[in-house]
């Protein structure tokens, strides 16, 4: 047998860490894993001593928010940079949102012309439509159902009612599919953001006192139960606070069928330290709070957040700088500090920081989201393949792919940073320039339901 | 020494059941109590083997919803005809709703003119209303705040979005008062009746599935939240299904100070067993629904039930016979029937019913809502006694004495009757006639914070 | 009516605590409770503003284990002078246990004989005893059985092996008595005293570290499981350390029924503060460890403890005076310190000492031995009252009542002391002198199972 | 790159079962894994459609109580012959146990010898014996300690006090190495059957009744609570009951470090409808009781089983077939029918049982003990190899390997059966006949801890 490429190096496997490792790759597949020396093969790509790991998996991307479908472009640009091979995209694309077979079948084809990396999408259901589409959606490969409990855009990202949400948990239950909650209460976000414009608070640092901790407590229960009276499985995709992930615990032990998602600025930033410094910059939503690390990291540590995701949201920086912090478009890129963040908070609380970040940001993603060739360094899996490089790099923003040059991260120092990216076993990203093509990514589909 | 008032008979005090003792009246107040010959007393009351207990108290009545502050005529004349010697008043008074200190005080004036028994009363907040009276009823006495998520009325009884919630939660924290919530989300309500409608299923039995078990989740669990985050005393008036009081516990569990109450009916009805045959008769909110009831009893003997009342609504029959059951008017006249039917209920489940009966309708809300001197057979206490003589009588409701004279438990016989009702150590029942006066009832402030 | 007996103050009630009381008492029982002007009565003790309270029921006491059962006398002199009115004797008499009708009667004709204050009794069971008995003694009133699983002495106080205690739960679970342990592992304690003697390691400091938590929680886990196993009641006599109370609570939450018992001692000593200073004056089994104070006071916070003993031994302070600690006699006099000392420490925990010490001393131990008549001050309880004046008082050992007089309090400051106490409405105690006499006291039956 | 062997077929792995695919071989490691065409090999062994496994892990043989340590000789063909590549054996040799460095050297020496399968070791320490010889047995690579609360026999398999287990467990804690339990209390045995024999019921449906539940609960929570005093890792080698396994999650939930092990054979009979039929042949201690199943299997699938293994032992059918139940030899073969029969029981139990199997029988036991080349296919582990073909076989004990040529299974149909074995690379069952030779397995040493 002969192999299309091998990879040598550190292999991250899943249940040990191999030195003196390779993949081999026939066609865009790991068809076989070995020590030692390794096979022939058309290519070598030999990483010496750094880490081999499974290409990432990032379950929360927004890369069609801001320029639209054609957004796959630059961000999966980013993303493979990043170390992310498949990203899972919001279904909130500019001007409208992933609800139809046809919307559908638009963004598979923007994938197909404009993606570097992997893409499985979200679906979602407005305001006013009935439920029938979600089983074509699901039939057609959708990933998973998203809500939002907020009205970030009347059209693109709507509250959806609770009668709605209620009829859209029931009608995912034999789907098998998790419905994902953006999870903040409007009423009282809207009423705190409009008391503090009138009492003219509008610096920074009443961001996160406008979306307090009890809106996102408000929001995520509600949803929580209705996925309980629904049978349905009932998602959190950010949870900014300790509370938040205690709540899953309980609805779980009441029967329910519920996950929490984390996103990795949460467990890197804290307002009372960094607000100052960056101000609209750090702005997301929820929003980071003060004084919630060592909660947050705690909840890691007990088991509580079923996979990390970035919430990369595509935004110029220009859309963040307005006189009030409430006009400042909330998201920050994320998809090229995603992996070398995480890697360099993981090693600061503890040892293996290579296995708790391929745990949370390959392998749960992958299985939570259905993709059974993602995530793992596996024979038989797709042969997205990323090399982590370890030793300090310093992060700066101006060097990022993503064509917005700016990143609330920039000047920090990580411990790594990813120095090849193979998707499908073509190398995309060299750890200087990013050499895939667009049309190199493909929609991919939720195999297990 | 000398006693106004001795009354006889088989004493049900806090800790054991005492044949043959006696109750020592000087006043208003318990001035003795004792087992054997009686002493001395200007007035002798011997009720023989019947139970001599104390006087119950009513923790949800809506006296003033449909007639104004003069409904506490009728209404208290009921409740003593039924032994409820204090009823726990809802601010949700028509046409306008009690959130002032003026209107305590009208309301106030209205027991004082107008009520045979004694009134605890519940206050409220209008949506467009500021925190800062809550002290102020708080300092007057109201012994708690209610609140709903639906807006059954929109100035009487509007829904109070999650904001303001959140603010008065936050506002009824240091003041030490439950905060109650009628429990239904909105938007679900609303939109399966509005389904259920334009579907012209409008029949009774369509009022439970209009009113499902996701909406009294969703709306619980939210308050909860927000209790939690508010570190207050959220209280749910009303649950009706099993799930309603397990996460009652699973927020106990996570350090929330939160309590469950429940309404006589949903321990009695079945919509499957009796919604044929009573129609809106039973019409209640959250509903009566199908083959509860065996988990309600379990959530009762776990212990997670905090006390028992009747929601005793004062609506006039005509109010419920609509063409279509959404029309109906929602509940039902109790206050003569929740001692004589629980009574009667807990002796199919059990031993002792006198006790239960006595602890979950007399001592437990006295103390849920601060009324040092009520709900207890104690020396120092209110001398609100009743006598309930057991044995089989059928309860008819065109013998009521609220002016409404129907009921959905008219022809059922119960195990026991009210035989007479001291409040403050006056007679106002005798058995077959209301003897007491209007005025003779007080505004019982809340004591114990 | 006309009373035999007024005693008036201030009554510590079950429910409230109520100054300018009263309680009129016809032959033994109270009769009548009361507030203001008191009626009537042959004769009147007015206790001014001091606690009136019901007389204490010790449930750990060992009055005949030294004297045999003349001991009754000086230790029930002792009881009432400690304001307890109702101890519950362990069954380890000197020289034979009470394991058979014969004994059961003999020690009943001794409390007639003997005793000032009530007595209820604990039977045992022989090592090579059949069960058979145990329904004869419980028909014949004993209040629990106690078993030990360590031998204090062969024949009066043995090691009971497991298949003897298994088959006795079982024979006690359709009796619904409880089983107590006295919780030490043999093997653990035996080897680990030869160990520390054989190196010389025997001065008081080294009494804690020969009976280590290991030997405690090993036994403690293997009687509540066979408890569990049985289906019968177990309960543990005491626990001095804080996993103890929770591995009782883990038991509970797999369905087990057991209880926890605390002693007094333990919740005042800490054996790194005390134990140079008192040596052999405090040693009891289990010991007083260093460092557990925190840890007890929180498990009785939590709710883990069913009531509070003084483990009372009747040893003359030579048997304690050995030159090796291991040859000192275990056990302390405590049946005049038991209220003084822990009201006292109560208070320096909190609010209302007065209302935890009735509970705990009272109440709760009243009801767990099924002693109806006992431990509240209610209408056809016994007439057992003490009074309680609280303000500093130096407790002397010199002073007692128990013919030992010497005690590890002597010369602390209490903040109350007991003023004078009534035996089924006699006074046997005034305050300085013992009036009551040997043979007031009677054997009190189990009532309830 | 060439390969000394390629095993090809449907491999399961340990996150994904993959058909087409191979192992690479290289000396005695797996040094690649792929699907498609194999690489060039010297050897092939293609499996076909079979299942290719991970070799065993038997957590529990007891390969030398019989016939000392020349049993390994048939022991390991057995094992082989069902799949076992590596089997831990338990330290009870005959005629002494392994407690000392000598005899680890020896047993050490004898599987070096004999065995046909790698080995890894227990140690345990004899009742009169110092806990230092620990430390050097852990350093010299014993997996784990053994104790028991039960004399099987004075020297090889005593019964050590509660002192000594204690200790042991303490010296064990730094160690970092489970302290494995035979958990039945010594005395409750003893006396129920010395009770039955002088009844003289002695025929095998009494084998149950005379070691009941509370024997193995007793011991259980005994040593638990031990164990959670020396913070040590207690571990419970045989459970028979459901509550057994509760009780370890109870302790796991106050903070204890210990873990519950399932033999295959309480998952397969119930004494209720087995005993008659095979008697003696299936005496185990614990014993196989009546209608456990359920509960057993309710365990295994809350994850309340750590791993499942046979406890084999190698008695000869004569020493089982004695007048008495009591006087049988306790112990049944089970090397030969692990695989076999808990994949058909899995099978009949759910879906997918090669992978339960995979987990509950390789990966666990080979991560408990520390053994970390073991357990599971992966690249640079042991080339431990099985191939294991579905579909219907007849097991005949007259064919087994172990010469005892018994079992409790003669004569069952299982779903399937082992087909090949490879130890570290070689060939040492083909399905057939052992083609191993006494010699090729070693001493496996503990890694991790
Ligand atoms: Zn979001
Ligand atoms: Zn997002
Ligand atoms: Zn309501
Ligand atoms: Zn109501
Ligand atoms: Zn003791
Ligand atoms: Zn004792
Ligand atoms: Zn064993
Ligand atoms: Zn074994």
């Amino acid at each position: 047998m002969r192999f299309d490429l091998i990879v040598r190096g550190r292999l991250v496997l899943p249940h040990a860490t191999l030195p003196d490792g390779w993949i081999g790759v026939v066609g865009e597949r790991i068809a076989a894993i070995g020590v030692g020396p390794a096979p022939e093969a058309a290519r070598l790509h030999d990483a010496g001593s750094a880490f081999v790991m499974p290409g990432f998996v990032d379950g929360q991307t927004h890369a069609t928010s801001y320029a639209g479908l054609p957004g796959f472009r630059s961000t999966t640009r980013s993303a493979v940079a990043g170390g992310i091979t498949t990203l899972v995209d919001m279904p909130y694309d500019n001007p409208e949102p992933l609800n139809t077979l046809e919307r559908l079948a638009a963004k598979a084809e923007a994938v197909a012309c404009e993606s570097v990396a992997d893409v499985a999408l979200y679906g979602t259901v407005a305001p006013d439509q009935g439920v029938e589409t979600m089983a074509a959606l699901a039939e057609a490969g959708v990933a998973a159902f998203k809500l939002s409990s907020f009205e970030s855009h009347p059209v693109r990202f709507p509250r959806i009612p609770n009668d709605r949400i209620f009829e859209i948990l029931r009608a995912a239950a034999p789907l098998g599919l998790p419905v994902g909650l953006h999870n903040e209460d409007q009423e009282i976000v809207r009423a705190t953001v409009a008391s503090l414009r009138a009492r003219n608070l509008q610096t920074p640092e009443w961001h996160a006192p406008s979306r307090p901790v009890a809106a996102e407590l408000a929001s995520t229960a509600s949803f929580l139960a209705l996925g309980l009276a629904a049978g349905a499985h009932a998602h959190i995709v950010h949870i900014s606070c300790p509370e938040g992930f205690a709540l899953v615990r309980k609805f779980q032990e009441m029967g329910a069928q519920c996950t929490a998602e984390m996103c990795a600025h949460y467990l890197h930033f804290d307002a009372a330290r960094d607000m100052e410094r960056l101000g609209a910059r750090m702005k997301v939503n929820p929003p980071i709070r003060e004084n919630s690390l060592d909660g947050l990291w705690q909840a890691l540590r007990d088991g509580l957040v079923d996979f990390v995701s970035s919430d990369h949201s595509s935004w110029p920086v220009d859309n963040k700088l307005t006189p009030s912090i409430f006009d400042a478009g909330a998201g920050i890129p994320g998809l090229e500090t995603l992996v070398p963040s995480f890697f360099t908070d993981l090693a600061a609380h503890g040892a293996e920081p290579e296995r708790a970040l391929v745990r949370l940001v390959a392998e749960n993603p992958a299985r939570f989201f259905g993709l059974a060739r993602k995530g793992q360094l596996s024979v038989g899996a797709d042969a997205d393949i990323v090399v982590l490089q370890s030793g300090p790099h310093v992060f700066r923003a101006a060097e990022t792919q993503d064509e917005l040059n700016w990143s609330p991260y920039d000047g920090e120092q990580f411990d790594a940073r990813v120095t090849a990216t193979f998707v499908r076993g073509t190398l995309v990203w060299d750890g200087k320039t990013v050499v895939g093509q667009p049309g190199h990514g493909r929609f991919v589909r939720r195999e297990r339901r």
